[in-house]
């Protein structure tokens, strides 16, 4: 029987946070062996989310207070961070330097340029060195320096369902530079686990609605990463609208192919990108990815189409945004870093 | 007290038609005299719809055979035809004849060219003679043509939320050539009251899921009236989705402004265009609509942006997609017919 | 035409309170002088609720602080208090002095003996003079009293729908003494508007759950009134649960028949109590009410079933939490008092 | 490595069958050989339900036809049958005759009486002889009977959430003879996935509202199980409720205690029955279950309470009426009769 990692994971309270408490209680090559929440400290972890009662060492486990020396001595090799941006930097860089791999789903260290980061973020980065360091880390795209990386930044849920479509067709060289238009619609998860009036149930049902139009924060780490695919800067537009579902993105992608370039061209850069991989699924041409297909899973599914009348190329993605969109991709990270199977404990549908 | 007109609904079993009775029920100045169905004829409406118990004449009123003779013994002025495509024609015709005005929620009566219904619709139309007297009747655009007119075609649900942000800014020309994007999310009631599996709750709750890609039929009529607009074919791609809720419509439109052109000339147009009107709100710069603010209620509300990144203006747009989209305009086009005021009926929210 | 009656809304964030406000813009012999919330002063009415943009005088009209010289020096003849317990006996009291009429929805004026209230709210009641004026206003069963009566107790929400299917059987000496059973399921609007992680849309979607077992608050006014119905104390167990819907309440109840008294009794019982009142509609044998037919109206229907296997008498009653159980039996309440249509403004469906 | 067992399931295109392809294709120990369903035959397994693309052997097992000699064909062992009642019990005779043994979950052999079936179902028991064969199997009741059969006839969903509260209580003698209300509530999957207008997405959304009453077919196996426990007829009501959620049945259950007899003696049998079994959860006492805790598993979460004033007990529980209610303990009853932990293959939270 292959050996266990032994995980933490460090703020643990959110939607995140639970979907990656999860996917290790179950996972057949790690052993959770810490969970912080400064204020469910003392708390059992099944205490907390009754879901997972009578499930591994769930009853077991506490939460205990994130404090770097104490997730140490857990003997936790892996860390998970679950924080908010501008936290998860101060848990970072202590446990690094205590020599374990950290694992960040926030926006920490997702930006090669602290620049940027303070444009988008408001403030200014707090270790800008490790930036350089750090892999964004979509496994799909970059597997090799993941697998050599102790800085792991997990990719955002939007940019995830945006970048995974469009970076190979950038690669190739099919798009013109005509401005890209995202849609996409999110799950209140998304949102988060905390106290506001807007994502109450009475607020959610029954609405739909955009937000931060015209500028969502995601627009930095997808235009870095259009960016290094393309070999040039790619102007985009984004629209992230909130729908009442708890999980899934479904993201609609408007792109203008370069002169002469078909939709067959399209297929095969898709088809070599993704034929081996094993969590992007091609449904093919004028198939629509639907998010109760994916949601609770680490899949992400692509559907295309070419409108030829208005010369558009239509992209489509659906995955379940804390799932491949954040924990599932943490985990699948992980499997890479440790050498496990990349679908080790991510293939339950 | 002024007089009431008498009304007949002609196909009262699906969504836009419950809708229909519900607003017809409650009108100050209308009778509702027939209500058909040839399912459901001899029962009384009431029965069929247990929410219309107790309510005007709803315990009364039998729905009957969809007969034109029938229908016009009720005395019927007014006739109201909740119909799939291709049936309402055949019904509108001998309404005509026998002197009513016909109200049309198909899309029989919407394209003024014959050969592009064929394209879209599939078959021949079987009343080409009758297009040029139909009027295209969003009343905030047509309100003159409407008044005078015998028979109407009630717009589309998408195309009345997407020509109504478009229409202003294409008549002043401020929008350039390049194509136009649209992602539409509308709510289950847009997809009928029929049995089918993929509209069941367990189908559709928690779904996410785009359809009709990349050619919706609503395409004609939305080309079409852009075109009237600008003085020229605009393109256009329009990406359609289900998603988890009864009624409502959240359009989000991607278009470029003409050089020189700024955000301040579009909210000119905006305004004046539709300042005067009650049912357009305009909810101002980088404000989102939210479809919980429109359902059950006859308002489109408009938002805008300028993205400055990718230089694209943002249109968002919400309705209910069985009021202002189908049922609500239907009974503006009653009241600007009759001479009502335009609000009559519509103002409870 | 007839003359408007002022009125003020003191409390207006919470759900009850928009849909009083929703009523009460629309209602034909109602004008809305004052609407009141700290934390809202001197912001517009259709600012914080944009679903009442350009409806009635929601643009012009801003909230107040809530302070009753300033609501009667507004010409407010009518107060309708939307507060919490405990809050509302605090307004209640001065504006009775200056001469308003007072329709308060939170269970301050509900109960007969202050120690009732002790018992169940935990603290003293503040003016406990004033319980002996107050009406517990079921509109139903004590429509003259509510007539003379210058301060009305609404009753709560789960009351209503148990109440007004029980008392007449009671009155009418149908039941035996065996324990009432009663289940009810609550849309997520019963719990308020007020920020809470269980009530966050990701916590309510997709869950079932009861709370307050044994001993919900409501129970004391329940028991108050059957007893007043029966002659004596009538015990009853009661397990309210929170289930995914925005308003609506579903109760079921299983009684136990005296023996020698059957079905029809209980039919001629609920037809000589309900068949002249337009909000209470009987649905008949063997029928079940569903919410989704009285949400966002003031009606309650009841249904009725014999488990003759069981011995047991089954009642099923369906309303809007927010409508017939708070907002739009305030309402009522109002008509009866000025003399109005008992109906006006609440027939729209 | 432990043996692979070959099952095939029958009649897979309902949300039961979708329950245990999903949990049969990820099972340790069990090679789904055959899927059969008659209008799918020949379409790829992951091409009617796309989100089991990529797993297992989804993309490569196909419908066939459900032809007894061809499941035996490919090896199977076991089947699974997930077919309406008085369609299984055709199915069952000749494969058992093949040697196969056979897993129901419909209702055909949950009766051992055929009377009892005919009373209930409105037609003649097709094989009245195999319902002495059939073993009623709950497994937290009759592991070792479930251990020697060959015909397992899984309980109904709601059955499962009543039993498993109801009969360590009957069978410690707690309960007086007062006849047992019970109310629940049952998500949408429960009704099946067939075309049909009242369970459409709009017509399920928003609405609360009981059906079956006074008699569900489901009191027939209730009543025959809790007499068995209880050594005497029990009298039980029972009202179900579809509540708009995909899956989870949430049920109440109002009982009254014999004479003397305390609280403490309900929660000292209920852990003698339980503290055992994996997947029956208590609570404790004030504890309300929560279906979104038990929702895509295989466990029943169980809390009670006393209501003293009533004199009531009130047992509260909460499942997956797909998973525990039915192919979840399909399973579990497989792990048992081929020796496997219990719990293989149903620990995915």
């Amino acid at each position: 029987m292959m050996e266990r990692v032994k995980v933490a994971v460090v703020g643990a309270s959110g939607y995140s946070g639970m979907e990656l408490l999860r996917l290790l209680l179950a996972h057949p090559h790690a052993e959770l062996v810490a969970v912080t929440s400064r204020s469910l400290a003392g708390k059992a972890l099944s205490a907390e989310f009754p879901r997972f009662r009578g499930v591994g060492n769930a009853d077991l486990l506490a939460f205990s207070a994130p404090e770097p020396d104490a997730i140490k001595a857990t003997g936790a090799e892996i860390a998970f961070l679950a924080l908010p941006h501008g936290v998860s930097v101060q848990y970072a860089r202590p446990l690094l330097e205590m020599g374990l791999t950290v694992i960040d789903l926030s926006a920490d260290f997702r930006l090669r340029d602290a620049a940027v980061y303070r444009e988008y973020y408001g403030h200014e980065h707090l270790a800008p060195a490790l930036l350089k360091e750090a892999v964004y880390a979509l496994p799909e795209i970059r597997a090799e320096e993941i697998r050599k990386s102790r800085l792991i930044a997990c990719p955002g849920c939007y940019p995830t369902s945006i970048l995974l479509p469009l970076i190979p067709l950038l690669k190739a060289g099919l798009l013109s530079n005509d401005p890209i238009a995202v849609s996409s619609m999110s799950g209140a998860s998304g949102a988060g686990r905390k106290e506001s009036v807007p994502l109450l149930f009475c607020e959610v049902t029954g609405s739909l609605r955009s937000y931060s139009v015209p500028v969502h924060r995601h627009l930095s780490e997808i235009g870095q990463e259009l960016a290094l695919a393309a070999g040039h800067t790619v102007a985009l537009s984004f629209v992230p609208h909130l729908v009442p579902v708890h999980s899934g993105i479904c993201t609609t992608i408007f792109a203008t192919l370069r002169s002469k370039t078909g939709i067959e061209e399209v297929e095969t850069a898709l088809h070599e990108a993704y034929d081996s991989k094993p969590f992007v699924r091609l449904l093919g041409r004028g198939q629509s990815p639907d998010t109760k297909n994916v949601v609770g899973t680490n899949f992400c599914d692509i559907g295309w189409a070419l409108d030829e009348r208005a010369g558009r190329l239509i992209l489509l993605s659906a995955e379940d945004n804390i799932g491949k969109g954040a924990a599932g991709q943490a985990v699948q990270n992980m499997n890479l870093i440790r050498g496990f199977s990349e679908t080790a404990g991510l293939m339950n549908v």
